[in-house]
């Protein structure tokens, strides 16, 4: 890939951005609907910060409502795959596209999701050296896949799934959320989106490793 | 990437797909709406089939519309791109993808919208062989950062955006919009999904160019 | 890659080519031969219009007619490969090398003489996804590995080729059909060849799909 | 890529190849013409050896005269190349695939002309280690540039031959010979073609380095 | 790359690793020397544990030694670089090639060196995401191209690192450091090492950032 | 990966580098230690000529020693692995990494030690295009994964190197030297360490093959 055009000397500097500002985008305070208030009041009272993804769409009212309902739609709906499996798949999804915002955040949730640290820190890196149930291992296998070369897939891929345990649904939910990361990871790079701070602290006692 | 297993001599045979079904996964038929069957009915309508996408996702209605209300109020919604700007970042992403679904259906869009045939075949291959106005060279330059290499992004790829013209919420719509298809792209590939046979015929006539 | 570099603000434009100059060169008219005269005139007459392909090697009497001589042997002499399979093969190459040229006018070749536009527009984007004899899933895998990573072949996978039915002398001919369109796609690439555009509109008919 | 499949235990042994077989195929002798018998007893006379390449297209008359005439007039005929300037594009493209007939092969032409061993030696593993003009750096790195990413070859590139001194004819040229080391080296490594072990010792009298 | 191979149903399992075992090979326990064995307990007594990276060298201890040697001089020696310049290019360069031992052990001494947690984390999967000073934006750029793209290094690329600042001994110790690590992540990923699980918790408070 | 940014018009020229200099980097002379005099002398002595790596290691008497004794304990050390069979490795991963200075210092190892021109020509190139037994086909295809892609280095590629006959402590002797020359190669090509010019005639005598 070409390289960013960096200043020339005598350029005025690149721009400066807030300090506390979700992206590196001038993005307007969106005009929220009583709904998206109240929904973005309610995950500042349950995890003590507004996620700054949430932040980030919050310059529309109608975008930031879209995703979140997609976005809950495919995380916390039921589904044959486990709230952690779902977050695994984020994890190592974000991990192959290099995505500091999803790695962090979704590290923190596996973390805490399984109380286990290594876990987190270890899909956060290369999924092939965790110690993972073949189930897994097929899972986050197709989800990479899917993640870096999706052109490639075949039929064999979803019989591997099948022949794991996971039903016809159970694939799409797993192509669903690895491709969601696909887009999530680079929606997040593309506008320099940071992570919340207290993400990096999130469930690293160690106690139980 | 892994090649997929092949099945050994003597196994079973791969399962073979309905003829008509939108995708390689067998589905349940969701229990719809009457909103989502309206919509569907709509679209019908409106350009003569369903496309498979919204066929593939009507197995649950609730993802059916999320997907819905998130792909309009990115591809249909007021914007400072038009909405052949948003088709045209589609095709390039989609062809980065190799996602034959994607091409066809929105290098058929391309090819309507514009009324000029050769930009969608061309793009649908490599956008840098079109005949792009500087504003559309930069927009799709970094719509293909975006898809093939999100996480080298810096401030100076935004800033040549801003430099052909693009606000700030202007690059976020550029940034959605090519991750949006990233994550489209992977969900069609992984599931096999078709394009409806009316797409490759679409907006061939050669009268304008 | 190393990207392009960029005419600096203050530098002299980059030049424009003419509207019909088949390549970005600015290539001198050659002296053609009698001989070549007549092949070009029975190609208008034939086909309607000269492709461009033949326009730029015009430059040179006798590179024209070796490449005429060269191309002919490879896709028009007799062959265990039909022309079809010959134009397939072209086409799954030339989506590997995103060569417009290439992908527009073998695309229109496979469309014709199959009667099946589906077939041509899905090889042109992913040769995966379309419904492809076993011979022609061997044949078309072959061809792509002798595209993008010729060094990995070894013994097995011209076995592969001979166990879905193809002859020592057939296998030469893949890897022959394969490996020149390696070399026509670069070409075309690298002088910014267009496809004529009679091309775009051939044999787009749905009627038999 | 995918790994070829190896045999499995129990299955029949992979073909043996003749030792003195210049591919891995078993090609029938062909029926040559005069013009080409009299053509291949010239190479051995003149070099000591008939080039496996031409021993390989030898199983048919038609397919040999043709290369032949294709090869001689690009990379023999007069030209805004000298001759070590082609076999210098030859070698590295020939590195960039990995083609072990073609590097060693051409290798040898490079230290022939040249007179400087070390030449040859560093082009087949990396240009940008060799000590070269600046016409020369331009001139393999628009090679290299086809060899590996000819789709991103754009209007700049071909500004930076004409500003080291290439004509457009010259640069039909440079993009020619390249392309067609594209070609020949994945028909040699598809075939798995061997070179004539005179290569290997060819022009390595240090005396002049 | 090619995929492991395997076990086919029927085969013998693969072999377990003992638990606490600092490598998926078997090795012996070396017959280590005074020296060696005073150098395993002090590291012991300093940092609570000995390092699985030695653990593993110490089934030969001319090997351990010459190891421990040349690693502290490369890591610990006087240099231009500071420490924790050292332990930022590690990081870099393990994230790149996807080394768990080594983004997670070297990615505790960024954490420990800087009191900035969120240093380490960002390093861990994307320096550019990273709030860095020029000097560390040069440093790291080089040292992902020494990692990723190491042929493609020319004099332009160690000027950058002149106009940063840098003498020519210290861009001997950047190249060389990430070189080495280049090695120990190979050595490490080659050989299923894995990290002390006391890594993973150290130096996560969070007070400072 | 990003070019390297060219000196604009008007800039002061490069830097020459002087012609005898092991690399681009000005280094200053060390002060060496009477052992590693001795031991610099010896080499010249033994072969004729001080290697040019040894040369600019000489730039620190601690690194120089480190460097010799981690080395000759890989590569001249009893172990499971024939001296050849290290070179071998070498080669491999040297031409992985297009590093001209190992390729050329390790082919002519290759070379004098098998009495083979031709292998250490075709390994310098592409190892698969080798004659090789069984146990050096696994050996070199774990070496190039080793080089290329680490991080899926997986149970069953040890696995495949054990039934070949490599016990554990091989297999580490294996990944150790692919992984050390992981590291030469780029120490290499980041400074521009040239060959010393004997390497490049050495042991080129065809007699045997």
């Amino acid at each position: 890939m070409a390289e960013p055009k960096r200043p020339e000397a005598g350029a005025p500097p690149l721009r400066q951005r807030a300090e506390k500002a979700p992206t590196a985008l001038d993005l307007p305070q969106g005009d929220l609907s009583p709904d998206m208030r109240a929904y973005l009041a309610k995950c500042d009272e349950k995890i003590g910060f507004v996620p700054n993804v949430l932040a980030a769409y919050a310059h529309d009212d109608a975008k930031l409502s879209a995703f979140a309902a997609f976005y809950n739609g495919l995380m916390l709906a039921p589904s044959g795959l486990s709230k952690l499996e779902r977050e695994m798949i984020a994890v190592v999804v974000s991990a192959a596209n290099r995505c500091v915002y999803c790695v962090v955040a979704h590290g923190a949730a596996v973390r805490q999701m399984s109380g286990d640290p290594v876990l987190g820190d270890t899909l956060s890196v290369n999924w092939r050296a965790a110690r993972l149930a073949p189930r897994h291992r097929a899972m986050l296998a197709f989800a990479e896949k899917v993640a870096l070369a999706s052109w490639t897939i075949e039929e064999p891929d979803r019989e591997a799934l099948r022949e794991a345990g996971f039903s016809d649904v159970d694939i799409w939910d797993v192509a669903a959320v690895a491709s969601f990361f696909a887009m999530s990871n680079r929606l997040a790079s593309a506008t320099d989106m940071r992570p919340n701070a207290q993400y990096h602290a999130s469930a690293r006692d160690m106690a139980d490793s």
